[in-house]
């Protein structure tokens, strides 16, 4: 063979980038290795974007990401605070998505929350009426809120409102419901909408009237406490949900309320150890809102996905959605269930990774392996690797077990296209069909193709 | 010199041992350095020791206490519950000691329970009744009690009730009453008596109504919990008094109280961080006093100071104390405060480390230097180091750092004696005056003469 005549040995080749060079080497007779790194998308556009211009843009944005103050301030009926609600919307997670592309448990929940909210008496009645165009759907991310998994949220349902002191910007997020049988999971069983107007008509007004009294708590100082208490307040929210619960007691336990009443408050947040999970969501949006919008800035500010579609958003872009098809995420399944009933990733709960926390922050959540997989090993292997696409370290939110160094926060779309090291979020899975719930939970990342939109974008802007 | 002649270049000598080795070298003009390694106090006792009877008794004094199941069961006043307590008795921390040996604080903790319990008018009047021999002083460890710091436990004083349902024993510790001016860091001003009877009446009825109306609060697994999420139960108590008082929360909320008490309860339990160190030092207890008095084991089943002395037991020798001088912690003090007003270590608070917690779990833990000094390495380097003096690795505690190894549990005389390395206690500290209080937190070992007495100790007996 040639290389053998040039050489004088066998030849072993790598090969990166289009398939053309492996396949053009191994019709030779030759082992070829291919590696799957692959040149940005735009190389060009990417060298435009390293520049003092999108430099500066970039240090106002990360500056007021990091400057937020969230504090939760109150607990209100969507309808009241939301801005654009209206008795008719629907929002969801994700980027924007008709009836028609929407998977299973995003449907489930739409059809349990026209029920909870007596708009129809079946699902059947429901999914007529969503199919028909009755039911104005929306993104959560358009009406500054966001909701995790199908993050359904309609006019009734009381929200946590959390104020970022520093730049007056608000955000919301619904209370959450637990595991298991779960609307957020696509279930609408009778089970599911009892709770929910247990939660409009007791837990939500409680809770508010709690937060009201207290003036507010602090969540940056709370949530800086948990993530040093082993949580990274995506998928482990143990020590949050306790310091949470710990504060508002004192106002629970004095409220005008039955004893009974009062008690099943405690029992019901107390018992669930993700009940902190949606204000942390509710704080990084009012972060990472500050920091939107500022022209030329590459700071990534959304990580959505509605169950079909993942999506992001950029600072410098503030009105487009770079989207790709959602991947399935890889775990941890209950018992009974396997990869084939899993739902493609879904669920506004990215922006806590967006902000520098859920995955991005596992190195100084250890146990939380034991819910999404992998060993403690890798839980930290992963927060290091996420330092080589962020842009700074948040001062406030510090991991023990790295000798107490801030996590990973500013996603810079040009250092995913450069170093094509993608997000690592840690998500929970629902089932891929209406009704059933969560099944597991585990590891994902988003599509490349979603930076790689994004950067050209940004780079075509930029030349302008 | 000779050295020079002999070897034909400079000689330098490391000693170990008697000072004489190195004078004798010294003289001779030769470079010596000495190092600190002493040969254990009994060699030959140490052999003795190394045996299949004594082997075998540890292996069931150890089952005993990693058998262990502590549960917080009720919250009842002393006189009630504790074996052996009268009107007259003090119960105070550490091995037994006369009034005219206590230090500053023991002293200042003894006035104010005396005022407490209408006893006396003033520290004076106090001083004068404790120093005429009006009280029946006894270490709390008599009486399957532990208090912290001073560990004084008089008659009306509620404790918690904790039952080890393996072995059927209970062990009983008073409530925490948070950092500052406190009794037991040796203050009596009024608001420390005025709070001390609030206890009384009301913080303690309310906390025993809530654990009997729970049937009980599983302390293995809280303890578990907080251990994975970075305490280590004896100075650092932040995610198991959350997660205590979310258990007892609903239970609080629901008392026929005034709404003003209820608030005032889970305001007072909810700010206080070291709420949880009582409950875990009579949890530690209750597990320790299971495995005390197995004939022939060389376990240590208590390490305790009175702010005097040190003093050690051991499981074959149930009835005898081997005690030295109290060292002073090494830490970080409060503002204004320095080494030269700290108390010599005091308190019964220790029995955390003899069940593996405390220092020796300081590694899962590193949030801690914050308040007892060093770094986050050195806590791991700790932990790592005591493995070398236990037998076991706790299966109920797993540190998340050390990728889930247990604690290092259950101190031998003999691995103490023969390796030299002593026990890690991580301390609060005491002012040396009566009624200051607290000063600052840090570290402190026990004297090394205490396992030497007890390895001759045990060596005797074992010969007979």
């Amino acid at each position: 063979m040639l290389a053998d005549v040039l050489l004088g040995a066998p030849l072993n080749v790598i090969t990166a980038g289009p398939d053309l060079f492996r396949a053009a080497v191994a019709a030779q007779g030759v082992a070829v290795t291919p590696v799957d790194w692959q040149p940005p998308a735009s190389a060009t556009g990417l060298a435009s974007l390293w520049c003092d211009a999108v430099d500066a843009a970039n240090r106002i944005a990360l500056e007021r990401l990091l400057a937020a103050q969230p504090v939760l301030v109150d607990v209100r009926p969507a309808i009241e605070v939301v801005p654009g609600m209206t008795q008719d919307t629907i929002l969801h997670a994700g980027p924007p998505i008709t009836w028609e592309r929407m998977s299973g448990p995003l449907r489930g929940a739409i059809a349990g929350a026209l029920v909870y909210e007596d708009l129809a008496a079946t699902r059947e009645e429901a999914e007529q009426r969503a199919a028909r165009g009755a039911a104005d759907f929306d993104p959560c991310h358009h009406h500054a809120a966001v909701g995790p998994m199908a993050g359904v949220t309609t006019a009734s349902m009381p929200v946590f409102v959390v104020e970022n002191r520093a730049a007056g910007n608000r955000a919301y997020a619904t209370l959450n419901e637990g595991l298991g049988k779960v609307l957020r999971y696509g279930a609408y069983a009778p089970e599911v909408i009892d709770r929910l107007r247990w939660f409009r008509d007791v837990l939500g007004p409680a809770l508010g009237e709690a937060v009201r009294r207290l003036g507010g708590i602090d969540l940056r100082a709370l949530i800086g406490q948990a993530v040093q208490m082993g949580d990274e307040c995506h998928n482990r929210n143990r020590a949050a949900s306790a310091l949470l619960i710990k504060a508002l007691a004192p106002e629970i336990a004095a409220l005008d309320l039955a004893a009974r009443e009062r008690a099943r408050i405690l029992t019901f947040t107390g018992g669930n150890e993700h009940f902190f999970l949606n204000v942390s969501m509710a704080a990084c949006k009012a972060a990472l809102d500050a920091a939107h919008g500022v022209p030329d800035s590459t700071l990534v500010t959304t990580m959505a996905r509605n169950g079909t579609d993942f999506g992001i958003r950029v600072s410098g872009l503030p009105d487009q959605w770079f989207s790709g098809p959602a991947e399935i995420p890889q775990g941890l399944f209950f018992p009974g269930y396997g990869p084939a009933d899993a739902n493609p990733d879904i669920g506004d709960s990215a922006i806590t990774e967006t902000a520098g926390l859920g995955g991005f922050a596992m190195g100084g959540a250890p146990a939380i392996v034991q819910f999404v997989g992998g060993t403690a090993a890798e839980a930290l292997r992963y927060t290091r690797l996420m330092y080589e696409i962020t842009l700074a370290e948040n001062p406030a939110y510090r991991i023990p077990a790295l000798d107490f160094r801030g996590t990973p926060t500013g996603i810079d779309v040009r250092l995913v296209a450069q170093t094509g090291i993608l997000p690592q979020i840690n998500t929970g899975m629902a089932h891929r069909e209406a009704g059933i719930g969560q099944i597991g939970a585990g590891l994902v990342r988003p599509p490349r193709v979603c930076f790689d939109r994004a950067l050209e974008a940004l780079a075509r802007e930029h030349r302008h």
